[in-house]
């Protein structure tokens, strides 16, 4: 049976994403962090990882941006997941019951408007969603409610006091797929790529006119500091086609002639969306 | 007496680099979030606020790009502190006596090697750099350190334990000084500007191509999404020249025409660079 890493604890949105995007026919592998979820791939550990990139309402996840670029893995599907929150306590507690909310910084900040309107109940900081509800369980605790998925309700045996509860219902987190080998393609592929240019003037509007003189559509760019280069960055982009594309291949040539790096993280299909 | 707002408490990077740029002669408010600091100027509570926007080892400072978008304030300066973070403790306690070290997140990421280094220590996040020190102290904890400026030291009465414990020397962190109204820039001076795209291929070149076709050095550029239109992004980039240079006039009309919304963040002088 196939195994694939992922951050979080059971319940955790990436064990959803893992779950809608291999179905039923692997075994999913908790990892306390991103980087131990690369290097289970990197070292073979696994068949294959999962990572949050980016989010609608938060934007991207730049740790895993740079660790993209640290690590030699491709990237080999992606996979975007409406994300709900639910408020959830123990069986018996009542909204009134509560004092605390645990949950992820991102979450807290995706419900924001509604923590506000909690009166008396003070929002506090945890390591992931999942793991927020798994306190609350293994605490016993009356006074607190947890922000997390369904699947985290069900796992720790928690009660929904309220359902979707995020500020914006247009929230969505895309994950990437990653493997130590390259993947195969299908229907829209993306190719996503980082590159570096020169300290010169012209230098970015010069390497994006490598893809959009050739109508290679950008879909999404991205900057990083340089560590160790102060006030330089390099940029990840997502562009429309296969590496393998003969414009493509032009193109990243064309790239190479004027940049200072290029390196292509990998071609895929184009993700569905699932609802968690 | 004029007044300057900035996140954290007294010790702070932020303070440090307030009073780097304005000198004794203001009064340094210490307020607990940005989106306070940002508050305090827009309902002229205080004469200017300043906070942090990007650091050279681990990026932009999301957050405030965010809230420089849904604030109608005008930047009107910038600095560049170099960062220094030194391992702190109370007097009489040494580094075998530490079983946790305190600091920010960010702070913790930019000395993971040192930590890495430290057996049998468990680092926990806080709040800020300054608060880990302040914690401590009203603690009277011997069993801790916190991560954090000399000035922290200072304030809080902790001995250094370890000086300039960062993973790589070139450890900068930006600051912007905000205000009701637009500022004056002398020196090179520098734009920001923020702007959305169509969604249609090319139209990031296109709009890069306004600038750059006239000459006008793009500094720095950051996309961030646009909340309930998933898969949308506005770009903020940072310009050399003045917002009422004749040729800069011209580039921001052309680029009304190439974008749905185009807003200038304000002109101001480069920033020097101070060690903190």
């Amino acid at each position: 049976m196939k195994s694939v890493a992922y951050q979080g604890e059971p319940g955790a949105f990436s064990e959803q994403a893992a779950r809608s995007f291999f179905g039923s026919r692997h075994r999913l592998v908790p990892r306390p962090t991103f980087r131990e979820v690369f290097s289970a791939v990197a070292r073979g550990a696994v068949h294959a990882g999962i990572i949050p990139i980016e989010n609608t309402l938060f934007g991207s996840v730049h740790q895993n941006y740079d660790l993209l670029l640290k690590n030699r893995l491709y990237i080999v599907g992606e996979i975007n997941l409406r994300i709900r929150i639910h408020l959830m306590a123990l069986p018996g507690v009542r909204r009134r019951d509560l004092r605390f909310v645990y949950s992820h910084p991102q979450a807290l900040g995706q419900c924001e408007k509604f923590l506000h309107s909690l009166r008396g109940v003070t929002a506090v900081a945890t390591e992931d969603t999942a793991g927020s509800a798994r306190l609350i369980r293994d605490g016993g605790r009356r006074d607190a409610a947890a922000l997390a998925s369904r699947a985290a309700a069900q796992t720790y045996g928690l009660r929904i006091l309220r359902r979707s509860v995020e500020s914006d219902a247009k929230n969505f987190t895309r994950f990437l797929v990653l493997s130590r080998s390259k993947g195969k393609a299908g229907r829209r592929p993306k190719t996503s790529l980082v590159f570096a240019v020169r300290d010169v003037p012209g230098a970015l509007f010069t390497a994006i006119g490598a893809l959009a003189l050739r109508d290679i559509n950008l879909l999404k760019l991205e900057s990083r500091p340089i560590v160790g280069r102060p006030w330089e960055y390099s940029f990840y982009v997502d562009v429309r086609g296969l590496e393998s594309d003969q414009t493509m291949d032009q193109a990243l040539n064309h790239l190479k002639e004027l940049t200072t790096f290029v390196r292509v993280l990998g071609s895929y299909s184009s993700g569905k969306t699932v609802t968690g």
